[in-house]
């Protein structure tokens, strides 16, 4: 682990959990072991990776997780509930999940709110309470550190707030590190939740964090009024997915603590990073990046009237209240978001590519991203595309393992209810002009084989490359299947995953170039030179 | 004019001059005329126009605005800048303009950061304060109201507190009703903002409005912050539109006053129009309403969590921050594979179609969706799918508009690098056996216009179906293309729209089931009955 932030304030992200629920999302684990990478990679200081025990698939996650993931900066924490109602917790099955998940910490949700006691849990006021101190209790004692979200809080607040104080203070005198205020139906305005959040503190002296949902276009406000208030814990999501209108969003929760509070929340560098990693996170949960997002749309300093453009090059800053280098965006004028020469230069770096200074061949990566970029490509999830890109323009020549002359791909749907997939696919390598046919269960594992079958003799090192995850997403979602198509894959040699763009008029066809990518990639980092097959 | 609210606080909207200036956006007059009257409907108190004289084709709105807009609640502004330095007012054409475009009242943008007075007009920091008061007194004395719009207000007191504050004191003095402190570069939040205007209030007594931008995603709770520093105008755009990021959105700005703060800004009534307002807007400006705009979105109030359902059913309140009726939106469950009978029969509520007391019957609904979610449907993302479903589990048969005996799909990629994409479809519709081939620019397309051709003569009402979004996703991202695929189609017939899913090993096939939902649902939708060809 390395720069580590000290304890005294928590960026805590539930993307995992809580963002999840949000209409439209669906992870499977894979996708949340990426996500957690690229929370990790921004320095986020605790990871909520769902509910084990609850669901098999977060059960799965926390098991691969343990395996799997390498956090530098995250500590991982599982979810998960209150013992039942008059049982006990050292015995409560779903206690004893969260325990074998592994996470050093566990967030438990706990009713705050009376009539919630009552109708949702039906049970008494103060058996919830005993439930909340069995519960930290044991968890404390098998060693692991507790953070207890009162669910419903600022409602319970405004109903008994006798009561909700009561569950913060039982909490906290059971050990709870951080007692989370939860905005759960987000109907608060941050004049509220100040007022509230500095009450509770003054009066219970637990550790407080924040939970918002943003349902009045709140949340991050409400976040910052209760830090005001000494909130030192927050909770968001990753571009505010969640649940109904969302969450809190992370990204300018932490932008306004470090830019505007001028408090150190993330690792150094961290927020520099930030507009790629929101949209490498949208990517992998297939929505499409809100260009309008604070700091992180594409949008987001982009000027439109002509009126003021001599004055921003006098004076940049009278027109924007940050400069967006500080949070990984650029000025509008550029179209494309990831192009700036700084990134290429880093992301050569990254990729052991001396682009020393060469500024002229760093400019026509740049030109060539853009171009691309308009096109529908992308190559903030496309890492393995953007290195052949790159390579290409250093050696300047393109990367030819094979050459492909034609191919065809048939599907048919027969009366009986079976489909039959087949491809044929006419390819030169080493010399050699090669047909090959195979079928498959569509048309892309069709080309697929095909293409392996063609190219097993001259490359045996693809039989060990997999497609690993295959995402479709149509651009400009205005005349449905008439539009451009973006496929994304990701193929793993085993060892290694990496991910490749295609774009076209045509599904089928965009996922020919991924392929086509995603191979000439295995073999690059197979160590096989290109053989030229004009 | 009926139902005209005192003057006493304003709701001012700006979407056709502020608003539009969001990237992506190109009104029309025409539009504009059709915004106004949606905003006149929903009862704003002032929509600013746009700028007569600097831009044709505002001119020409106010033109006709004049001749064709029979407004109920709203009165209208034009937008202008103050006299050039040196000039005179009266002599001023674009002040002029102004005059003649007839608007009842006029917002005049002012400088008031001192370094935009040197920088961008370059001019004297007294002249500054003479084109205020020159303008603004000329305007009165030709019957104007007369609103000022200070520009970069809220740097400029940063930066030279005691000159932002004599702008705002010299437009008061000269006339102004209002002066507007606008956070032209949208950084500030709601702490900041509440303190400022605070002190300009007590320093010069003037009426004060805010203008907030949504750069650090607080517009809202700015708007909200100046309000309750004793600000009484609010200039905001519908569903946010703006520059960069956005300007204060006008939805939740107006539902927080009322339903939060218990103030009555709009005509009785006008709040449960907003949702269909904030959808109308939305269409006319071509851009697809946010999902997850707070209040309007459709999944505003949208549940997922089958564990609550069951106390939803019996107190909706405790799990919504408002009842959703209120601005004209409606809860929706979910269906996930999460969900439970309750689930069910609020959904089935929802759509219409009465479960009753059929326990069995919801119970082979739950049933059958749990076995279609584990196969990777997801009823969430596809209603129109779920509601078939329903529908078939309730009339106890399939509703079979046409029968499919078989397709095919070819796709090619020739050597010159084009490609051919042609599906052949043969179905029974009618009792007829029909055969139809197509072209198209990818296979689904293809087959979607083969289906059509089909199709036509049968069910003349698919011609005015159109697809608007299509969605591949990969489940179980294990084996890449050998796994499942899941394809979610929206369908939309001018007036609604709808969304399928489709699930299967093969793209092509997913896509296809998909399609057949999407015309199932929009004949349903038609009223067209099924017609058996078995």
């Amino acid at each position: 682990m390395t720069a580590v932030l000290d304890d005294s304030f928590h960026v805590f992200d539930t993307t995992l959990r809580d963002g999840a629920q949000r209409e439209g999302i669906n992870l499977t684990v894979a996708d949340k072991l990426t996500i957690a990478r690229h929370l990790d990679d921004f320095g986020v200081g605790f990871i909520e990776g769902g509910w084990p025990g609850a669901n098999p698939r977060d059960t799965e996650f926390f098991a691969r997780a343990a395996a799997e993931l390498d956090l530098r900066h995250a500590q991982l924490v599982a979810f998960g509930a209150t013992r039942r109602a008059g049982g006990n917790a050292a015995e409560d099955p779903q206690v004893r999940a969260l325990l074998e998940s592994g996470a050093p910490v566990i967030t438990l949700v706990a009713k705050s709110h009376d009539r919630h006691v009552e109708l949702a849990l039906r049970t008494t006021l103060e058996e919830n309470l005993e439930m909340v101190r069995d519960t930290v209790s044991h968890l404390r004692s098998q060693g692991r550190r507790v953070f207890v979200d009162c669910e419903h809080f600022f409602d319970g607040y405004r109903a008994n707030p006798g009561y909700a104080k009561e569950v913060v203070r039982t909490a906290h005198d059971a050990g709870a590190d951080v007692v989370v205020l939860c905005d759960t139906n987000g109907g608060m305005l941050p004049a509220q939740i100040t007022a509230v959040v500095r009450t509770v503190l003054a009066d219970t002296g637990a550790r407080l964090g924040i939970h918002a949902q943003d349902d009045t276009g709140c949340a991050v406000a409400n976040t910052l009024a209760a830090v005001d208030a000494g909130a030192s814990h927050v909770q968001c999501t990753a571009n505010g997915y969640g649940e109904r209108v969302g969450n809190a969003n992370l990204f300018p929760v932490v932008a306004a603590l470090e830019l505007k509070y001028g408090r150190k929340v993330l690792p150094a560098g961290s927020l520099a990073e930030m507009t790629r990693i929101s949209h490498a996170i949208a990517e992998v949960v297939n929505l499409t990046p809100s260009t309008h997002q604070p700091y992180v749309g594409i949008s987001a300093f982009a000027h439109k009237a002509g009126l003021h453009a001599s004055a921003i090059k006098v004076d940049p800053d009278l027109y924007q209240h940050i400069d967006p280098e500080l949070v990984g965006n650029t000025m509008r004028m550029l179209v494309s978001d990831m192009a700036g020469r700084a990134s290429v230069e880093l992301k050569g770096k990254e990729l052991g590519i001396d682009l020393g200074d060469d500024r002229e061949l760093v400019g026509r990566v740049v030109e060539r991203v853009k171009e691309r970029e308009l096109e529908g490509y992308t190559y903030e999830a496309a890492d393995a595309s953007f290195e052949l890109l790159l390579r290409e323009e250093v050696e300047g020549r393109p990367l030819h393992y094979f050459r492909v002359e034609s191919w065809r791909a048939i599907v048919e749907d027969r009366p009986d209810g079976t489909h039959a997939n087949e491809a044929t696919v006419k390819v030169w390598a080493d010399g050699q002009r090669i047909v090959a046919t195979a079928e498959g269960n569509g048309p892309v594992n069709a080309l697929d084989r095909a293409l392996r079958v063609a190219l097993e003799r001259t490359y045996p090192q693809l039989a060990k490359l997999e497609l690993v995850d295959y995402k479709v997403r149509i651009l400009e979602g205005k005349h449905g299947t008439e539009s451009i198509t973006r496929v994304l894959v990701s193929t793993s040699d085993g060892s290694c995953e990496w991910s490749t763009v295609g774009v076209g008029e045509n599904v089928i066809a965009a996922s020919w170039q991924a392929l086509e990518d995603a191979y000439a990639y295995g073999l690059l980092r197979a160590g096989v030179e290109p053989r030229r097959n004009d």
